[in-house]
């Protein structure tokens, strides 16, 4: 057999912890799939008095001083987008060794410059744990969707987001009490900013798009939004459609450019993303002439997540290195964004008005004017007096014409919140 | 850029054109994928007279006659588990050629020992397009899901099977009406053996169960099932019941051995098995601490089945070559099945019988005697003296205790129809 594969392993939280765990249980059974031993030489992480549940063997005090080890791999499970992450990836394909990430905000902004600096060395840095956890949706596009080109890919990437959204279905709850309950559970982080503001499906959503359209990785141009206006009652209102509201990541190729979006939306009941339940992640992948595929599986936790991370050592042991993206760094092309409000589909629409006359009539009046009509209402009655919900479907129109003609409804006296608007996803 | 990669092509079928016409018009894009241009170099077929769609370059007059040439990489898809496949198959690896093939029959019989000739000379031995078609199974399984192993597997992996189901609930109509409109359609074959009596099936299960096991692939202790016995009426039964009928392919450890098994099963309504229609194909794939991973795509056709076949070949160009099962072919061990019947589950019992008194105690003698207990039951009241169905759900069995309690059943003169069982597969 060959001489072991040294590996550094910096950051032990949860995943740190699992790839540790599962490389110590699964010694012999990987080194027979890797062709020789794993070895792990050295780790790190902030406080090395913290109870982990496993020896601390080979502690260094610092991630740069793994690269002074002989290590053949570093594995960054840090996080962040800059500093320490960011310097320990940069130090260590300077210094001649393979790179492993969990890290997908660092690659989501330094990706490209990244992968040259690998590729320039015959280096790997692979990422199959930075999306969707253990699906292996990263080395799916790499490696194996190849022939026809991706022409779309819409994920429900964040687990986060997804229980609280399935939750607020099966309990009727509103946003914040499910979100307070997520955090007890530890399904959501004291700051669920990065989570439920779509932040970190954004990160994921612009390396699949690099993997699907061999384009650099890119967030500054992306439309994010998060899911703390979707309502309980938005909810029932989409089963009510025959639709269930997921947050997804939407990355589409269109003759004007790339569409990549993340945002609420309504997806049709009985689809296989519409299925995807509680902290579960899935990926559709358009693969053109070959057709679409669907992948499910756990996008985070420390097993999921460990296997991704080992998956992508064994390839490296194996000497599966290939380009980063699937193509050549050098060859990865800019994005150039779609116009922005220029994406096109139906949509749902929740206005709260007060319950006077003439209130219809204004709203139908400015969607008129945008040229925005209406496939469905829905208008359900309370107290004379009282705010109610008026709800509608509209025909296929641009995010730019709603956008407009909600900016004017919003404006008026008898509109008492600001109008929801959610895209309806095709399948 | 490196010097090409030289391809031979065995068979011009659907799928051999797919692999010719894709290659062709992916040209650039895919040499940079490989790192090298992909060249075909020779190619022969059956019947060089036959109109294909393309050009027929460099035609040979044998399969025999590719590894003649300086091809680098043979593609065998003549298909057929011996003969001229086995034969081109063991020539190439033994002229230390590559080989990457979709004939799933060739492996199930003859994969341990030809991917010890491929991995003794340092070859690949490829096969993604046998499984699943263009899903990305054999790939997940060999190098993604390996951390915490795979503890169990099951598919939907026949297109044709799934597409006659899936019509059988659409329109109400008999398994042989639906089959013919399919073979009018072009969905299954005018000899539709293969895929209807389940053996193209159980071909497919013994690679994955090899994959997910380290196992050898083995087929002859499967027990194999078709759908031909399947009646519009158990689809509506299940239905009332929550369930879908769905032809699987399931590979199971347990602490007695291998469970494999192909058989019609009755799957939960909304799990994602169960969402599964038409030609589709899709693999559940319970990775132990990881979780279950579910795959679905289109696992037929030119365009799904080339996709598999040219990933394949980029691998090669790459130098992906890796243990053909994921570990070394002379570490597969022998599978050992589970005792014959041992199998436990739930069943959906249906019986075809007169109405005359005294039958219900009779049949529900028969089964407590083998202690086979009932969940649930049906009976639909006819015409007095008409024959009637009397339908149950048992509590969790053996398939053993079943097969002897409906063999005694089946010899009553108030039963007029062979009993039908049918196990419920739990998500």
């Amino acid at each position: 057999m060959n001489k072991p594969l040294k590996i550094a392993i910096a950051g032990l939280g949860t995943v740190g912890g699992g790839v540790i765990k599962a490389m110590q249980a699964g010694d012999n059974a990987l080194a027979d799939r890797a062709g020789r031993r794993l070895e792990i030489v050295a780790m790190c992480a902030r406080d090395k008095n913290k109870k982990r549940g496993f020896d601390l063997k080979n502690w260094v005090g610092d991630p740069r001083a793994l690269v002074g080890t002989d290590a053949d791999v570093i594995v960054e499970l840090i996080g962040g987008e800059d500093g320490p992450a960011l310097a320990l990836v940069q130090e260590a394909l300077t210094a001649g060794r393979h790179v492993v990430t969990a890290n997908k905000a660092l690659l989501a902004r330094h990706g490209a410059k990244l992968a040259i600096l690998a590729e320039e060395k015959n280096l790997a840095l692979k990422f199959e744990a930075a999306v969707a956890g253990g699906i292996p949706i990263v080395k799916a596009l790499r490696e194996s969707l190849i022939t026809y080109g991706v022409v779309a890919v819409r994920g429900i990437l964040n687990g986060t987001c997804n229980y609280i959204l399935t939750q607020m279905e099966a309990t009727g709850r509103p946003f914040g009490d499910v979100l307070q309950d997520a955090q007890k559970l530890g399904y959501a982080e004291a700051d669920p900013t990065l989570d439920v503001g779509g932040g970190d499906t954004a990160h994921k959503l612009a390396l699949l798009a690099g993997l699907a359209f061999g384009t650099a990785p890119e967030i500054d141009s992306m439309a994010v939004q998060g899911i703390a206006h979707i309502t309980p009652e938005d909810i029932a209102f989409a089963r009510e459609f025959g639709y269930r509201i997921k947050l997804l990541g939407i990355a589409k190729k269109t003759p004007y450019g790339i569409d990549q979006r993340v945002q609420p939306a309504m997806v049709s009941a009985g689809t296989p993303l519409a299925d995807v339940n509680g902290a579960f992640n899935a990926v559709m992948a358009d693969a053109d002439a070959a057709g679409s595929f669907f992948f499910e599986g756990r996008g985070a936790g420390d097993a999921p997540t460990a296997s991704a991370v080992i998956a992508d050592i064994v390839d490296i042991a194996r000497g599966n290195i290939g380009p980063v993206f699937g193509i050549p760094a050098r060859s990865l092309i800019s994005l150039t964004p779609t116009p922005s409000g220029s994406a096109s589909s139906a949509f749902y629409l929740r206005f709260q008005v007060l319950d006077v006359p003439g209130v219809l009539a204004e709203i139908a009046g400015h969607l008129a004017e945008w040229r925005v009509s209406i496939e469905s209402m829905i208008q359900r009655g309370r107290a004379p007096g009282e705010a109610v919900s008026i709800v509608m479907i509209t025909h296929e129109t641009t995010h730019a014409s709603v956008g407009n003609a909600l900016k004017t409804i919003a404006a008026s006296d008898k509109v008492i919140a600001p109008p929801c608007m959610i895209p309806m996803e095709a399948r």
